[in-house]
């Protein structure tokens, strides 16, 4: 525990730990108090995601980037499925449809984006390992068209069209989960060695022992888990009273906290050059959600909610998925980055969460 | 034709050509029994696609890869035209571009993906000319752009939108007929050298004399032509006792058996480690048949059929194969294979497969 | 001025300058003869197009290729910027957008392709900077998102749509304007290295003095927008004589005309074996109108028209924007051409130009 306690002593940043009580304090004594809690719980998430990525990053040191993003996405998203399958048991699929896109949406462009311009502000050009960068962006397009054909497929209207996108959707989730399996299979089992990292940047940090390390993560996420869940309460009042549109909220608000842990890891990668375990987390984490998360997602909605979830989204959604990956597809390819292709992927999340901003709230 | 009688002899998969003299004796006797006659149909493809990979590798040993592919793509694609002209006589034109768009799509995703796979199964990283399998999705792009942009530009109703399809339709089909043209002179004539093969892979087997290679595709080929008549005669009638939906029949089950003899040699071609051979028929077939087959038939329509055919697809269908090209241009982009590869391809097309299995009847 | 009387004397082509003064006298004397004016103005601008292509390329020599191209892109949309006032001035904003669109997919297919073609038939392959290609097809892509989401998000109709679609298009101006200054500061401020040309290519003739070539551009450029109105304002008229559709008019012939000045630069510098100019004044010129003409254009609406301009397009030049730039990424992707890459770009321009001349005219 020493190098943790010693660690917070010497990070003004982690005295917002402080906050973490002081929001369950709060919820128990003024459960009505929907902006002060949104304040709060934001305040409250940023520590725990600088703590996660310390974390991560001492096990990444040990397991090479390839397997520490793959850590960090999984550990990232684990709040998030905690989260999501609370709104599932409660029926909210709209609530949970907007948080997975728009966690997709946030990963691949904005984490992904800010990580090249914040990595590329401190080094000229940066390159990657863009086979990983590929493989992530050819399972988010895989994704893109499982959540895209059945409705650009599917014509009939009524009862039987109802019946055709649930018994689709079924099928999809399983295919999609096997071809995730499959995937990991390939990148830590049979070819490891063409995901080996590029550049192996700056460490001058000393990590933590692993004990220590696994000990947090474990702890942290519980954490994380806790205090996003106060968070989604309270984002819907609180963004009524800030004027902000509920599309805003759900595909850009809560995906930019949600991610708050994956993004501190990326972003402290990026600017030690260690631009592969970056785009690893950012890829991998949207990938992950497209193609285990959401799925797992609709085989438990069979079990634990009212009826069975589909993969069908809002069109205004699947656009922008299909976006979302054409651009990590493109920008990706050349495996080097400098300043301005994260302006150019950042400029793009720009045009969506200024369009979901502006957007008529019947528009959702 | 001694080579080929012994080839007979010692190859047990070669016995079932008993099933085709079998076959047209059924269809005299028994023409009532669909289902029966679609199994025995499929049963006496296999072997003649067999026979029709060997020949043609024989060729191919002697013209390098690329002109073997175009060869092989030809020679498959010719049997598919002879059964759209029938059915294009028959006015069966909803029948026929089923067929084109299933072709199609079933090339470029199963083929490809299978071919990666079958490969990637016994290599473990397998590298081919890139420069081949570009230009093949580049001139399948351009195909789809041209089937694309009528319905999208198009936006009056009525007579006039139908003169406007019907002569755009003859217009771009002379445009990818000239292109597709163009394309040819460009491999063969201008720029051979830049489509040489990468790696030759093992060729162990001795090759056929060339006499015989010709004497056995002209005639095998006859063979499939009368055969696959027979099996698309019966496909429809079996699928309803099947409980298959007509989507899935015509664009996947005709297609995937219409496919067989390219199919062997792709796939033999792949776990030889001569992978340019698989990418050249794949892309190769799937372009010939958008850029060459389908204008032909336009074409032909005009003398042919009843009225003139367009070129306008259901949009399901020119959604599916836009979605093929752009797979395959980001898969073909590197120039390298492994087995997972193949199961992202594979992926998209069981996508598509499911969608149009579990599709109601009414939707096509 | 000597070079430059020396320079008309011994080129034929520039012998065609008499047209501007007679192009001037005859709209004053016959302002009705249409089709007349059209004929004389297209007659006029060949010459003064390339005499600007001459002196672009004087200063070129001396400014790199970058540079170079970016200067040519402006001046060429200069002129365009002026006619695009003017029809701002009169509130005839389906014609701005039409002209806008036009640009974009002239500039990315025709003048793209042409250059691969011209520069392939003369040169067996040639070579340019990919990552110039790159950055101007990622520019692209950001505008082509900017003003495809909002159709595609926005949901609601009516009142609360209008303002919504009004108040996005003045925030996605403003983003894509410092999106484009970012990314100027990029090719010329911090990483000018990485856009330097490839190869350098014949350069017999001996460059203008820079003041002469200055003073010319700027000359030209005039004469250049005085010819460009009454072009635009005959083509309306001479169109319904010819019998062109709206919408052809509007997107091909005026975009060709207008770009031919560009077009003239290109073209030579892909004979010299100097891409790099071209693809930068190609693919430079279509980004800079999709990222500071057209956003400048909304901008000025506020001052100058007679209400907000939108960057709401007709979904047929949208899709047409969207698969130019695909196009381009696809084509640029590997840094190298040949003579069909031009074939395949130009065969899509042509495939839009043929659905546009058949378009009935209701359908614009």
């Amino acid at each position: 525990m020493r190098p943790l306690l010693q660690e917070i002593r010497h990070t003004p940043l982690l005295w917002l730990l402080a906050f973490v009580p002081a929001l369950f304090l709060l919820q128990r004594t003024k459960p009505q108090a929907h902006t002060l809690l949104f304040g709060v719980s934001v305040l409250a998430i940023v520590p725990l995601a600088a703590l996660l990525s310390h974390a991560t990053e001492s096990v990444a040191v040990k397991t090479g980037d390839a397997v520490g993003g793959l850590l960090n996405a999984t550990l990232g998203n684990l709040t998030e499925l905690v989260i999501a399958l609370a709104a599932l048991r409660a029926g909210e699929y709209t609530l949970v449809k907007a948080s997975i896109a728009g966690a997709i949406v946030t990963n691949t462009l904005f984490m992904l984006g800010a990580s090249f311009l914040l990595g590329g502000l401190r080094h000229h050009v940066q390159e990657y390992n863009r086979v990983n960068a590929r493989l992530q962006a050819g399972l988010l397009f895989l994704a893109t068209v499982a959540l895209l054909v059945p409705s650009a497929v599917g014509g009939a209207d009524g009862a039987s069209k109802n019946a055709f996108v649930t018994s689709l959707s079924l099928g999809l989730a399983v295919l999609l989960i096997v071809a995730y399996g499959l995937g990991l299979w390939f990148t830590l089992g049979t070819h490891p060695e063409i995901f080996a990292s590029v550049a192996h940047g700056e460490d001058e940090e000393a990590p933590w022992p692993l004990g220590l390390a696994f000990v947090t993560l474990a702890g942290v996420t519980l954490l994380v888990a806790l205090v996003s869940e106060v968070f989604v309460e309270s984002v819907q009042d609180a963004a009524v009273d800030l004027g902000m549109s509920q599309a805003f909220v759900g595909f850009i608000v809560v995906a930019l906290v949600g991610a708050a842990a994956e993004m501190t890891s990326a972003f402290a990668g990026a600017r030690k050059n260690r631009l592969d375990l970056s785009v690893g987390i950012a890829l991998g984490s949207a990938s992950q959600i497209a193609l285990f998360v959401a799925p797992v997602l609709v085989l438990a909605s069979y079990v634990l909610g009212p009826a069975p979830m589909s993969l069908q989204f809002w069109p205004g959604a699947v656009v922008m998925m299909f976006i979302a990956t054409m651009t990590a597809a493109l920008v990706t390819n050349s495996g080097k980055s400098a300043w301005f292709i994260g302006v150019l992927v950042l400029t793009v999340y720009l045009v969506f969460a200024m369009t979901l901003y502006l957007l008529p709230q019947s528009g959702t």
